[in-house]
């Protein structure tokens, strides 16, 4: 059957360079990072040279880079220890966030004696900037939680506005990177973020490995208590293996980054494109249906289906051999729907299906087609 | 230069079957394991494939093991949330836990409102099993913390009477289990224990991945917040290459064990008579050197050696080529020294030198031979 992979918002497909420079690892270096003999040493320099890269393409230090499991790791650390070692007493995010943002905000809101306000969003998700600035206004120490770019919408987010606003109110700003960190260019010196939270498998890199960039002098603690590794900041053996994928496909992943770009904004283009010609009525949620606002990586389709076919619609996608999504892949094994698209849709297109078609260098147009081919013999079958 | 690796109780080479399969799943298995397409379901039931193998062999449910980025997170999860969500007030513990255990126990004493007790340890740095059941007899629900083989004295812990003391005084029991899963046999149906942290390095595994054992119904949630993943109590996307690493390498660790263990046990004896005939005033730390009441991993010795020598000795075996530690890796690039020998020697055992060697099947007798040439030389130079 033919397989056609759409859904590289949820994990992309692996660089053969970085499975062989992991595979490499774990054959020959397999030293504990911490253990001063030379098997030891030769991790550690494995690792502290990923430190760096990541460092100084981001504009920060290497001691600002701290190795987590991945992203949600990495958001629960800034987070959680936001609250306990910095004295935040109100956090503004947004109801579109990740949930690895949301459910830590709420797990939060219920233990610690915290204020969460959520900023307002205009219809097509995007933050308004004023009512932010309006909300920093509060007391108490404010920790801003709002992401890079929306993984489901693909929204942007004007990180430098939002760091200028922070700055001004003294607020600190995290925001999970995830969907952009790999896909954007992101000077830290230009733009004012205190906390990161980055992925390696959302630009062709392993699972299970991301770092948290986290400002120096910040204050924050170890989410994870034990060994001194990650400059006492985060406990647990190093995952070398991964740590040296991570940096290979970040260093890939910038490495050509605007013919990256352009091929799949060019993916994105064609599949817009294609899509409203067959089917007029087609809608994009969010901003995903701008080229300039949203993320070339993404399209978040409403499709003018009949009720009675949206139910099979995700299903026949996957019989077809297609791979993508409702939403986050994270809750797409629920029946709750996507916790965004409730957000931002009105009434009536929530009703339809949306789809979430999200591509890579490794998709071409011919799957586009494919796509296209599909849906139309199933919407006028 | 000749490489002699005696640092296993670190970390492991890697089984060249279990990268293989890594290499496998990091070529043809990328989706996200939480999508429902094709993609997603494969990686879904490597996981649960996996999960099932682990269960199986410890005789408890699938749905007990919950995967993590390793031991030293599996015990932060138990332990963090035991007292958040279980009402413990009360945590039993030793001076000679891993640090995962003793930083995060006393942070959460510096934190939260509970006591903790330290049990008694004999000259070996044994458990004072009686001073053990007069601390059950506290009041407050009570956990027990008590590692099941000691990493750096590989003393084995009775985890059969720990948990029967546990359950007839109604207290709960968590080990650290990263030294002995893998190395020995564990029926949690005949063994009374609600918690285990277990790491895949440890036994020819990858790094950055390993599991807990969580009793069903325990009540424990989740230390990081975010997706859905395993069951809810441990967010983010799973590292499929890496949990497949896990399952081999588990898998192997059980497929011969007995002869694996013989082997190393060998190995164990033949390294004890060797220095007992070149070193006549050798001791063994812990129970390191009793072949019946120490695990067959490891021997952490005490060289007779003056103490202008004994600065550069653990110097001296690296440029030989020789990698072994002073304790545990996690805490050998600080100069406090070890905090397990710091409780169990006397102070003259303190002032002299010890390295813990630790082995596995992909040791040789010759390798020891060489190891106590060097040391000969080193003394007698």
């Amino acid at each position: 059957m033919k397989a056609v992979y759409f859904d590289s918002a949820a994990t992309t497909k692996m660089r053969d360079e970085v499975i062989d420079v992991m595979t490499n690892v774990m054959r020959n270096e397999y030293g504990n990072a911490s253990s001063t003999h030379s098997f030891g040493r030769s991790s550690k320099v494995l690792i502290e040279q990923a430190r760096k890269t990541i460092a100084k393409k981001l504009h920060v230090s290497a001691g600002e880079i701290v190795f987590t499991s991945g992203g949600t790791e990495a958001d629960n650390l800034v987070l959680q220890c936001a609250i306990r070692d910095l004295g935040v007493k109100h956090i503004i995010t947004s109801k579109i966030e990740h949930h690895a943002v949301l459910h830590t905000v709420q797990q939060l809101e219920r233990t610690c004696d915290i204020t969460v306000s959520y900023v307002k969003l205009d219809a097509h998700g995007q933050v308004d900037y004023e009512n932010l600035e309006t909300l920093l206004q509060s007391h108490g120490k404010t920790l801003v939680s709002l992401m890079h770019v929306n993984n489901e919408i693909g929204n942007i987010l004007d990180v430098k506005r939002v760091g200028n606003l922070c700055q001004a109110h003294n607020a600190l700003f995290h925001s999970d990177a995830v969907q952009s960190v790999g896909h954007y260019e992101l000077n830290l010196q230009d733009v004012h973020i205190d906390f990161l939270a980055v992925s390696a498998h959302k630009f062709h890199g392993p699972k299970g490995v991301g770092f948290a960039y986290i400002r120096k002098n910040s204050g924050l603690r170890s989410l994870i208590f034990g060994g001194e590794q990650e400059r006492g900041i985060r406990a647990g053996t190093e995952a070398v293996h991964n740590i040296v994928g991570l940096e290979k496909a970040f260093t890939m992943a910038y490495a050509n980054l605007n013919e990256d770009r352009e091929y799949v904004l060019d993916l994105k283009r064609h599949f817009i494109s294609e899509l409203r010609q067959a089917f007029p009525k087609v809608t994009f949620n969010g901003l995903s249906g701008d080229l300039e606002k949203s993320t070339y990586t993404l399209i978040n389709v409403c499709l003018p289906i009949p009720p009675e076919k949206a139910l099979i619609l995700l299903f026949q996608m996957d019989l077809k051999g297609i791979a993508c999504s409702k939403g986050s892949a994270c809750q797409s094994g629920s029946n709750k729907g996507s916790h965004v698209l409730n957000e931002v849709l009105c009434e009536d297109d929530l009703k339809k299906p949306s789809l979430r078609f999200s591509f890579s260098i490794f998709n071409t147009k011919a799957e586009i087609d494919y796509v296209i081919s599909v849906l139309k013999d199933f919407i006028t079958a």
